[in-house]
């Protein structure tokens, strides 16, 4: 592992991205949300994502210099056609957007059509809850996942992101994939040799499997079989059947579909705390709850019984001091891709970082 | 198991409620949401209450004569105080209000403080669904799950509903309690003398059991761990801490707490789906997905893949035709329920549905 520092690592892939004809205001989003990402400990969404995204660029598969456009606006209600620019902008587009009119309505709903991947839901749910409101952030994603009953992949395992502001504290900031878990700890399992329990995954053949090497060829079960099921289909329709994106079979895989964009859906709700009491009010409030949580009593080896984004906020702040540690792999393929657009690799990220980190 | 057809059931409950003071309109209301979950084939939230709900009243710890209130009106938002009405009557005129301001502004978000268990989400989110929204429905609940990580019940098994129509398909109605699994299904496990896996439930110390006769003594575990203990604390904050009702331990236990009313909170997010293009477009969509869905290559013994809700639904008709199978004891409970109050007992409902039935 290689320690980068934050700052610098954005830095550097924003200019990626511009190098290859990203705007700077895109870029410098999307470079933000996957170090996001990465400072939470969330590596699946971050900067390892830096070569696909930049496929999709070259490959006409992803626009990042079309504006998003409104489709609908009914005030409190806005339809976004995200115009295929990358996920995380036209995300902080619908973001923005409903933020304003959340304030000026209370409550807004944002449906957002022809975007991309969009990255940790967290990323939007987290800056809405920064700025006083409740939000809840989905997205479908490409088949990945069966229904309940089936065998093979129908929807993705469309996250569903919670969160609100907390005071001083860490954000309340729940983001889960609807999945029963993610496919980074079957990979795990099967680099250790282990099974894994029953209700994970099932195998190429669409049989429940504990073996983890044939559920890495076959695909992760729904969280809880129906409940997950469910949650994740309703995200689709949310997200996709309602705002007009993909949905299902009709979203398309960012990593197998090389002739269609993703069109994926999003969207947002987002509630003004102060329209129910004072945000101080709220403030308090939730206080009381978090202090209620802590002095719960704790399981064996329970150190600190944590509300949901917790862990994540302190590792992010942990690695906003000392940098984040990155695979030499993974290093080095960024260092490459910085070559072929002309954009050096920031040598004194990496130095700094491993100074604090010792 | 005695047939008992479901439309002289209502009357009969709603007589009962009348007789206990009830005004006509609220006792409907009520009877009509037990005997919903009944046709559902959700018999913990069934008539099975009816018990209790009187007893609640008889102590002066739910007050069915009073009307909810406005707290705060934002026009796409509402604060409604319940006043300590039934969760069923108060959750009923939340959401015509909701679906009124929905209609106005295409979204509304309404929360609901000082109100009553509620029964199943399903009943308010389905009738959201029947006029053209889309609708997220929450409820908290008092403690009877620990959260991730923790000992002992710190918050209910918090509800989370999400509804859609389909256009003439049963409406996609997900309903779920975010615990791992329904506690009815380890008292089925206990009677059977069965373990249960591990993950579900732990006993009166903590610790983590497959003894289903000891996790009877403890408590039931949130689905998926940190997923559902998340969920259900993100329920607890939008529809207790955000609301002004109770959360965590202050909202009190309907069967153990004869001292103070339950304070239970709810929320719901009304969204208005002619906003997003028209409701007739949506439902070709939603009803290709369907099509889609049930085209699917099914799991061994899995005759057909079905949506959220499509099983109750189903279920639903049938009892509405041959009539609601209620344990003898159940029905001789309700007998003398009615007895009390001077309700005489239907026995045409009996004598109909057994007909229908055989």
């Amino acid at each position: 592992m290689i320690q980068v520092a934050a700052i610098p690592l954005t830095r550097f892939c924003a200019a990626v991205f511009e190098a290859a004809g990203t705007p700077a205001d895109v870029a410098a989003t999307v470079a933000d949300s996957l170090v996001y990402a990465d400072l939470r400990g969330v590596e699946s969404h971050g900067v390892l994502r830096m070569e696909i995204y930049l496929r999709r660029i070259g490959e006409g598969l992803v626009d990042p210099r079309a504006e998003p456009v409104l489709a609908e606006d009914g005030g409190a209600t806005l339809l976004l056609d995200g115009r295929n620019n990358f996920g995380a902008h036209v995300g902080r587009r619908a973001l923005r957007l409903g933020l304003e009119r959340a304030r000026a309505h209370g409550v807004a709903a944002v449906g957002v059509r022809r975007s991309n991947h969009f990255g940790t839901a967290a990323y939007f749910a987290e800056a809405a809850a920064r700025e006083g409101c409740g939000a809840i952030v989905v997205s479908n994603a490409s088949q990945t996942m069966p229904p309940h009953g089936g065998l093979r992949p129908f929807m993705g395992t469309n996250p569903f992101a919670l969160a609100f502001p907390t005071g001083d504290g860490a954000p309340f900031v729940l983001d889960m994939a609807t999945s029963q878990v993610a496919r980074g700890k079957i990979i795990a399992a099967a680099k250790r040799g282990d099974s894994i329990p029953p209700g994970w995954a099932i195998d190429a053949e669409g049989r429940p499997t504990t073996d983890a090497e044939a559920a890495l060829d076959g695909a992760v079960l729904p969280l809880g079989g129906p409940k997950g099921s469910g949650l994740s289909m309703g995200i689709d329709i949310l997200a996709g059947v309602l705002t007009g994106a993909g949905f299902g079979p009709t979203v398309n895989n960012m990593y197998e579909n090389w002739r269609d964009p993703q069109d994926v859906g999003h969207f947002f709700i987002l509630i003004d705390i102060g329209r129910f009491g004072s945000l101080g009010a709220f403030a308090a409030r939730i206080g009381q709850y978090m202090a209620w949580l802590k002095a719960e009593p704790r399981a064996d080896g329970v150190k600190e019984i944590l509300h949901a984004g917790e862990y994540e906020h302190r590792l992010a702040e942990e690695r906003l001091r000392i940098g984040i540690p990155l695979p030499d792999g993974l290093v080095r393929d960024l260092i490459r891709l910085g070559e072929r657009s002309g954009v050096a690799w920031p040598t004194a990220a990496t130095e700094s970082a491993a100074h604090h980190a010792a």
